[in-house]
């Protein structure tokens, strides 16, 4: 049976039952909760401070892809933000679970969360969910493609060596100011963001990586300018290598973007989105090129 | 009767009875709630996107301290992320219910946070709510002081001007880097921590509010650093010039705070905290001033 949305709570086993024998297994506990339902407390710090990271996985029809990729920037992201994340399995079986009741679906997704826990309750466990639901149509920005602007993210290019604290490239649920940038760039008519740093180096949409093409090159900028490492690039540079085409990691600069012969911003959940024009400059279309990435992305099965 | 914590709820009513007839009140209801209980969606965007607004306020024995100033704040938050906060008087009502339960308690607090309510639920209303608790005991940070660190912002001290997107100046639930850099501070030794510019201006605390003393006047650095405008400064300074000094709004380097007569991280819940050392080097401390400004913070009727 088809459903629209399903949610599993991540939950460990409380202290008093882990302490008391040698029997009971500390693996936290995948419980099936109603999405409609509250399930968060006031005071968990995913609601009251964006205290925790996420990924979104993509699932086609029932099989999440590219879950290694994402568990293992998961667990990049608890250590950056010094979450004890516990055993990945967990998480693992936890979307695999949620990913079944979705194999007559061709495009659904799913979001694991992990909280600090519930503030001023000492040392206990973090909290986390995985809350699954069937995708959005995205074949507007598959085909015919997505306006961007490109806005000043405020740091540097070198912010993620420089001051760690601020959490460059982290996967965090503190996303306020991309979705200020997304209604910024709604404002001047636009639909999207690619962020530059103040140092004037191309760096990737608010939840996007850049991938452009220059000849038979695909090139996106390094992880090292404090963005996320793009599960989805990685796999279409795998992809693309397979076509006979280069890759490379390399920093880029706003005129190289616009002397693309084709640029995407690609995700997750919207796969390869077309990047048409950019502060209202139209860059070059590679239809053939994008229908290629998107039929990869969308048939993947692990 | 004493009571540890309480929460209301503010609850806009359902779009169906406000569309159905004119009797029926637009005004979010308070809806006394649960404290210990779920009450939050895993799609509402506080928990997912950390996008939302809220303030911190003091209750002295039943009565909230500078509410005016923080609802004017909670305003202006709002307003930078094009959040509908509707009528100012709910939250004020919301406050003055829960601090009503706190008149046997010397120092308590309220939390009133709005986000832009469940994703993927198209024009819902904003959902919200204020959460109250008795004060934790702050004596060591009021009459001995707190071990500081500098720590870089990232972004420049124009930045709130020059790129309103990345919300400097709002209190957002977007706190994972002001969390981040505590535990940086934690990792050196220290307490707390004092953020600069990238241009070098001291900047704020991640929750307080710097003020120092140069002889007889206090200083506090410009709002338009994208800080937040401080409810306890501005109390502070209003006292400080009934006390006889002078108070300035002014860019202050570092090197003024190492060189300072005093200096305190003030915020409304904590109060006065002395600085009593910079990066390792230690400052003056002037007890006798920290007392009186605890004293009237602690004593403050409205």
């Amino acid at each position: 049976m088809t459903v629209a949305h399903r949610l599993l709570l991540v939950v460990h086993p409380p202290a008093g039952q882990h302490d008391s024998g040698h029997h009971i297994s500390s693996l936290p506990q995948l419980i099936e909760a109603d999405p409609d339902a509250p399930q968060v407390h006031v005071l968990d710090v995913s609601a009251t401070r964006g205290d925790g990271i996420f990924e979104t996985i993509s699932i086609g029809r029932g099989r999440p892809q590219a879950l290694h990729a994402h568990l293992q920037r998961f667990a990049r992201s608890a250590r950056m933000l010094d979450l004890p994340l516990g055993d990945l399995s967990v998480w693992h079986d936890a979307v695999h679970q949620l990913a079944e009741h979705f194999v007559d679906v061709d495009e659904a997704w799913v979001k694991p969360v992990l909280t600090r826990g519930i503030d001023g309750h000492g040392e206990t466990a973090p909290t986390g969910w995985a809350y699954a639901a069937v995708s959005p149509d995205f074949r507007r920005e598959r085909e015919v493609g997505v306006d961007v602007v490109l806005l000043d993210r405020g740091y540097r290019s070198d912010v993620a060596e420089s001051s760690p604290w601020l959490l460059a490239g982290a996967k965090t649920l503190s996303y306020a100011t991309n979705r200020a940038a997304v209604r910024e760039a709604q404002r001047r008519g636009a639909d999207d963001v690619l962020f530059v740093s103040t140092d004037g180096m191309l760096l990737e949409g608010p939840t996007s990586t850049l991938i452009l093409r220059r000849g038979d090159t695909l090139v996106t900028p390094p992880p090292s300018f404090g963005i996320l490492e793009g599960t989805t690039q990685g796999d279409l540079f795998t992809a693309a290598e397979q076509w006979g085409l280069s890759t490379a990691i390399s920093p880029l600069v706003p005129d190289e973007l616009l002397a693309a012969d084709a640029a995407w911003l690609v995700s997750s959940v919207r796969h390869a989105a077309i990047i048409r024009s950019v502060d209202g400059t139209e860059i070059p279309v590679d239809a053939g090129l994008t229908a290629a990435m998107n039929g990869f992305l969308r048939s993947r099965r692990d």
